[in-house]
C-alpha cells in the first residue's frame, strides 16, 4: 500500500484532524527515547477511545499493515519504535479518567492519561498511583503498563504489574478484551500478568483498572554526599542490613549532579564524588533517617542536608527527577542502560562500569534505584560519530554481561524493545525462549502488532513448534 | 498398564521405600481437602530430588500415564487429586532448604518444605515467609506456588506471586527448566507469573527461590466482639475508610467460634454474633489499634480483648487458625467456598449467604479474609447424603454467581481444581478461555501433568485452535 493510500485509509476511517503522515511526522515518530534504532512510520493515527482502536487495528489486519502503540515516547528500549513501519497508534489523545472509586481504592483510566495526572486527579482523597518513573509527568499509564514500569518508590511499592487489576486489550484478532477483573488475584492462568510488561507485542491497551495507594505520612527526605562511589554504596548495603527499607534510595554520582546544577542550580554540592537521596515515611521514618544518617557519617559523608518542607524535599527530587534531562547539557546523546544485580553486587558492578568506560574511552554517567540494585549506567556520546555509537553499544554490552554474571538481569524496568534482543538470548536457553514464542503467538499469530520487538526472530521457532505440535 | 505393572515400573526408577500402591493408599489418597469429587491415584511416588521427579515425569511421558504432585493434600478445591488417575508424585520427602542469603534476603528450597518450617529457619535473623495460609504448619512451598496461597496476612503483604524470585519446573516434556532469576521482574514475557497459579498444570515445581520478609515489630492484636455481623462488617468498612490498613482483619462468625471454643477453649465469647481479630504492627500500631477500637466501640462491640503478650496473642490466633480443624466437631463434612467482592460489597453478600444457607436449609459458618473482601463460607453436611451434598453444591454455586455479579471473583485463594471448572465459564468469554488452553497446550500438549483441571474441556477449543491456525 502506498503511503498515501494508507493515510487516506485511516482518514477514512477516523477523520482528518486524527491521521497525520508526510516526511515530518517520519522523522518525528521513527524512535521513542532510546535513539541508537530508528525506523520511519507510513501514518500516526490519535484514536478516542477503545471503539476506535478497535477499528484501526482490524483495518491493519485486514490489510497486512504492521501498527505499533505509542504512549508519550519516552521509552528507553525503542518499544514504541515501528520497526516494522506501518502505522503507529498513538493514545495520547485518550487521556480521560472514566471513573473513581475512593471506597474500593480503585480508578478506571484510558491508557493515554499521563502518570502523574491519575495521582493528581485523587490527591484530594490523599490517594496516590504508585508506579513514579522519573518521566512520570508525560509518561502514560498504557505505556507504563506495557514497560512494567517502576520508579524511585519500587523499592517499597513494587512496579506497575502491582498496582493493575484489569485492563481492556483490543488484542491481535481485532476483539476487545477484558483481562483481570475487579479484585485481585484473578483464577485461571494468568493472562494478565502476561500482558503487563509485554511492550505492547500482545495487542493494544486501551484503557486500566488502577489500584490507589494511599499517600505516604511524614516523609523524612535526606540528601547525603560522599567524597566516592565506594563510601556511597557501602551506605546503601549497610542501611538495608540493619533492617530499614526506605521509601526510596537513589544514587546519583559526579557526572549527573554537576549536569543538574549546571541545569537547574538546585544546590547540590558539585564537588561530591557521589550523593545518596534517601526518603523514609511513616511514623517510624525519624528514627530511620536518624539511623541512615548515623551510617552514612559513619562512611565519611562530607555533607548531610535533610528536607525542612515539602517545597525543600521537591527541590530534592527535582533534582533527581530531571537529572536524565540535564545531561543534555553536556552531551548531544546518550544511552541509558538499565541492568538489575542482587543488591549485596553494587560496589563491585559499579566499579566494573567506570572501568569499561574507561576502556571505551567513553563518559559515563550513574544515577539508580540503589534499594533494589536497579543499576542505570548512562553513557554520553555523540550520534552522527559511528565510532562512538559503535563503543557505546559494546560498552554498554559490557555491562549488562556483568549483570547477568552477577546473577542479574539485562533489565530492571526499562524492558527489551529492540535494544536488547540479542541479550535476551543469553539470559534464556533456547528452548525458553521457544516457549516464550509459542504463548506470543497464542496471542499474536499476525505478528502485525508492534514486531520486531522483545523475542529474537521467530525463523527457528516455526520448526519446533511444528515439531511440538506433531507429538501429540 | 496394570496396577502392579505400573507400581514396579516405579520401584524399579526408584526404590521400594519411595513408592506405595494398593488399596488402603487408593483411598488415602483419592483427595484433598475438597472431599466432594474423588478418584484413585494407582500409585504415589516420593522422589527426593529434581533429578528423581524428571525421572519419574519422563517415565510416566513414555508409558502415556497422566501424574498429579500433591504436597500436604490441604487444597480445598482439588488441585491434587488425581482426576485421570495415574500417579500421584508426592513432594513431601522434598522438605529440603538449600541456601539462606541473608544479605539478599532470599532462601532456595525444596517444594516440599512445609510454609511454617521456611519463616522457622530464619527467625533468628528476624525474618519469614510472607504467605501464611491457615494450613501453614503442614501445607507445603510448591503446594502455595501452585495455588498462589494467601491467609490473614495477604491484605499487607500480597499473595505467594509477590514473593516467588523463581523456580526450578520439571516441565512437561521432562526438561527441568530455571523459570524466573535472583532478581525479580524478569524481561520478556512472564513465564513465572504464568506458572505460579497455575495449580500444578503446567509442570512440577521442585523447588523455588523465595524473598524472605522482616518481621513486624510492635505488634497489637485485638478481638472485638459483636451482637451481629451487620456491626462487624461495618467496622471492617469504617477502619479501611478511614485509612488504617491493618496488617490483619478477620471475620469469624457464631459457628465459627461456637465450634472453636468447644474444640480449644480458647476463652472467646461464644454468645457473640461475630468476632473481628484485628491485628495492626509498626510504629504506629497503638494509634491504628486505638482507632480501630474506637470504631468497633461505636458499632456497639459487646466485648474488646486486646493480647497483652505473645502467649495472649499466639492464643487468638490459634483460635482463627485452627477454626476449620474445630468444625469437625459439629459436622461430619464441609465445603469451605472462597468468593471475593470488592470489600464495600461484605455486609449485602454476607446477608446473601445466611440467606442462602436457610433457603436450602444448610448450616453454614462464616471465617474470612475481611480487609480484601475474601469470603469463606464454609457449609456444613453430611457427604454420606446424597441430597444434602446436592443442596451443598447448590448453595456454594449460587453464592459463587453473587460474588460474580458484585464485580468479584470465584476464587480467592483456593483455586479451581475441580471444583470450580465449570463457574470459570460463568466469569470468562468462551475465547479468553480459549486462549487459556492455547497457553496451557503451549506448555503441555499432552495432557498427562494434572489432567482435567482449571479449564473446561478442551474438546472445543481444538476446533477454534486449528481455526485460528489457518487465519495465518
Amino acid at each position: 500500500m502506498t503511503e498515501e493510500g494508507l493515510a487516506q485509509g485511516l482518514i477514512d476511517l477516523l477523520s482528518p484532524g486524527q491521521v497525520m503522515s508526510g516526511e515530518a511526522v517520519e522523522r518525528a515518530y521513527d524512535c521513542d527515547a532510546y535513539t541508537v534504532h530508528r525506523a520511519h512510520p507510513q501514518a500516526v493515527v490519535f484514536p478516542k477511545n477503545t471503539a476506535e482502536v478497535q477499528k484501526i487495528v482490524r483495518w491493519c489486519i485486514e490489510n497486512g499493515v504492521p501498527y505499533t502503540p505509542r504512549g508519550a515516547g519516552t521509552g528507553l528500549s525503542g518499544g514504541s519504535m515501528p520497526a516494522h513501519g506501518g502505522v503507529i497508534v498513538a493514545l495520547t489523545r485518550m487521556r480521560e479518567i472514566l471513573q473513581v472509586d475512593i471506597e474500593n481504592r480503585t480508578m478506571l483510566a484510558q491508557a493515554g492519561c499521563a502518570n502523574l495526572a491519575l495521582s493528581k486527579a485523587v490527591e484530594d482523597h490523599c490517594l496516590h498511583f504508585a508506579p513514579d518513573p522519573s518521566s512520570q509527568t508525560v509518561c502514560t499509564l498504557g505505556g507504563n503498563i506495557n514497560e512494567n514500569s517502576g520508579g524511585p518508590h519500587t523499592l517499597k511499592f513494587g512496579v506497575t504489574a502491582d498496582h493493575v487489576l484489569a485492563v481492556t486489550l483490543v488484542d491481535c484478532e481485532g476483539e476487545v478484551r477484558l483481562v483481570g477483573g475487579e479484585v485481585g488475584g484473578m483464577p485461571g492462568l494468568d493472562l494478565l500478568g502476561f500482558v503487563i510488561g509485554s511492550e505492547g507485542t500482545l495487542g493494544i491497551v486501551t484503557e486500566a483498572l488502577v489500584r490507589l495507594t494511599p499517600n505516604p505520612i511524614n516523609i523524612r527526605t535526606m540528601l547525603a554526599a560522599f567524597a566516592n562511589s565506594d563510601q556511597a554504596t557501602n551506605t546503601v548495603s549497610q542501611i538495608i542490613a540493619s533492617g530499614i527499607i526506605p521509601a526510596a534510595m537513589e544514587f546519583m554520582d559526579a557526572t549527573i549532579l554537576q549536569a543538574v546544577e549546571a541545569a537547574f542550580h538546585t544546590g547540590l554540592p558539585t564537588d561530591a564524588g557521589a550523593l545518596l537521596l534517601i526518603e523514609c515515611d511513616g511514623d517510624n521514618a525519624e528514627s530511620e533517617i536518624t539511623s541512615a544518617e548515623e551510617i552514612a557519617r559513619a562512611q565519611k559523608a562530607v555533607q548531610i542536608r535533610i528536607a525542612e518542607d515539602a517545597d525543600d524535599r521537591a527541590k530534592l527530587w527535582t533534582a533527581r527527577k530531571k537529572s536524565i534531562g540535564a545531561i543534555g547539557r553536556i552531551s548531544v546523546s546518550m544511552v541509558t542502560h538499565d541492568g538489575v544485580i542482587p543488591r549485596s553486587k553494587l560496589p563491585e558492578v559499579l566499579d566494573f562500569v567506570y572501568k569499561t568506560a574507561e576502556q571505551y574511552g567513553l563518559r559515563v554517567a550513574n544515577i539508580f534505584h540503589a534499594g533494589d540494585g536497579n543499576l542505570h549506567p548512562i553513557f554520553l556520546f555523540d550520534d552522527r560519530n559511528p565510532e562512538e555509537v559503535d563503543a557505546v553499544v559494546a560498552a554498554g554490552e559490557a555491562v549488562i554481561r556483568k549483570c547477568l554474571a552477577e546473577g542479574g538481569s539485562v533489565t530492571g524496568e526499562h524492558g527489551i524493545g529492540v535494544e536488547k534482543i540479542d541479550l535476551l538470548a543469553e539470559m534464556f536457553s533456547p528452548e525458553d525462549l521457544r516457549l516464550q514464542d509459542d504463548l506470543r503467538r497464542a496471542f499474536n499469530g499476525g505478528n502485525l502488532c508492534n514486531p520486531g520487538k522483545v523475542l529474537p526472530s521467530q525463523k527457528s521457532c516455526v520448526e519446533v513448534r511444528v515439531r511440538r505440535r506433531a507429538a501429540h
